[in-house]
């Protein structure tokens, strides 16, 4: 197949496959031209109908860079409504009182464990983002891992971990006190020096599962500021209300309120999510 | 767009999207008679175009179920070309001497945020395991998670995650103990109850980032035996040789050997990945 030109059928699906595959990257026209043995102004016709299909069916856009470095990539959103409906059926499911566990928490590891509700949600945070530069991820140890990989798989950025626990695999790291807001007590948190590199502004997107009182998301932007970094964005998938809360400006995409132990009660709404951000 | 007929080349467009976005799940060919008001026969031809491409490029196929309860499902899969190509890239970035940590560890959490490198993996174990019926990844925290999700993300069922330190927020957990091969320390490792229906046998691939005598593996399976839950695989992306392994049957992409310290040199290979088990 590899020195004959490509039909358009065939064109259509693999440069689909291709952009799908790689979010973010521009691809130079020339890269597709050769690799389908065909005009460039056949495969900017494709191109124009593989946005048009995505912008339609609400996943997202290409977006074409003119010049001799440019190129097109894929830009991958979630529309709104689909937001909507998922954020709405996550509500749904978080609110089960058997969810309540003691002192307050909410079990979550189910919902976190399904790849593709994660999908969906890092869809939903790379259309929230998808105008900001963003140069690395950073999320805490445990489970606001996966939500951070599910979100730079449509970002294509890296990610790093800020862990509790020094463990001599990270090498030397930095370390900055955490206080949970509930207790008062301090809790050292750390990231690898090799995780992100040192005095050269790199721009950091915190992720993380679930905030209280935000002492979590205050350590990690403490260690952003260690590094030289510049935090770009806070989101965390659902919050609590609590009285004093350490961290102002953040996206929360479910909003968790009046959990009652020992009633067994609690109620879950949307987000600040679509408050005057979440704009098509 | 919704109530009219779509045109083929939009069709092929939104077809790739569909299936790649869902793979192993079977969609019945009426789902996209619907949605692109097409007779199921130009939709079939259409999926003949897509399995084609897919095959010829290496990126997996489609999988055509017959009768009633039918549909088609796409198996994700990476060529061995390409996956030989991942590995060797990966063996030179590997072993690099400033990897080497002390305790004769190795910094590997660098790939391990890339998310590029991780779905390359994620389809390498895809591949391997495609012909497997899994119903849940089990992992362990922390250098696990990302791999485990990067799988997960291909065979399409959820994770799982044991845990060295048990919180509150997981409720009650089965905990056993791991024996460190190196020190002969004991450890307890913990699964959360709700995490695996028990007495149900589930059928679990393990997946670690890296396995010297094997004390973790050997702990995940005995979490396994204690939900009755059978183990069908064990994938770690790295090992090291060490004498006295506790686990037997596992397949390793990468394999460590002679990490020396002292004289910071090591040495880095292809894993047993190839030995009579990778049939393309």
């Amino acid at each position: 197949m590899e020195k004959e030109k490509w039909k358009r059928s065939a064109r259509l699906v693999d440069l689909t496959n291709q952009l799908l595959s790689q979010p973010y990257k521009l691809i130079p026209l020339t890269t597709f031209a050769k690799r389908y043995q065909s005009a460039k102004s056949s495969i900017s016709e494709d191109l124009t109908i593989i946005d048009e299909v995505f912008r339609n069916e609400g996943s997202g856009e290409l977006e074409t860079v003119a010049g001799a470095a440019g190129g097109v990539r894929y830009i991958p959103k979630l529309d709104l409504t689909r937001t909507e409906e998922i954020l709405a059926d996550l509500c749904v499911q978080l609110e089960k009182p058997e969810r309540i566990l003691p002192g307050g928490f909410l079990y979550m590891s189910d919902l976190l464990g399904n790849p593709t509700l994660l999908s969906e949600v890092g869809r939903i945070w790379a259309t929230l983002f998808a105008g900001v530069k963003i140069d690395a991820i950073l999320t805490v140890e445990i489970k606001g891992i996966p939500l951070a990989y599910a979100v730079a798989n449509y970002l294509r950025v890296p990610v790093v971990i800020a862990r509790y626990d020094y463990r001599v695999t990270e090498g030397s790291v930095v370390t900055v006190n955490t206080v949970s807001g509930s207790s008062g007590k301090l809790k050292p948190l750390s990231l690898s020096k090799r995780s992100l590199p040192q005095g050269s502004r790199v721009l950091v997107l915190i992720i993380d599962d679930f905030m209280k009182a935000g002492g979590t998301v205050r350590g990690l932007q403490d260690l952003c500021f260690e590094f030289d970094a510049t935090v770009v964005g806070v989101g965390v998938l659902a919050e609590a209300h609590v009285p004093g809360r350490l961290v102002d400006d953040f996206v929360s995409l479910i909003s968790v309120s009046e959990i009652h132990e020992r009633d067994r009660t609690l109620r879950v709404g949307i987000g600040n999510v679509f408050q005057d951000r979440f704009v098509e």
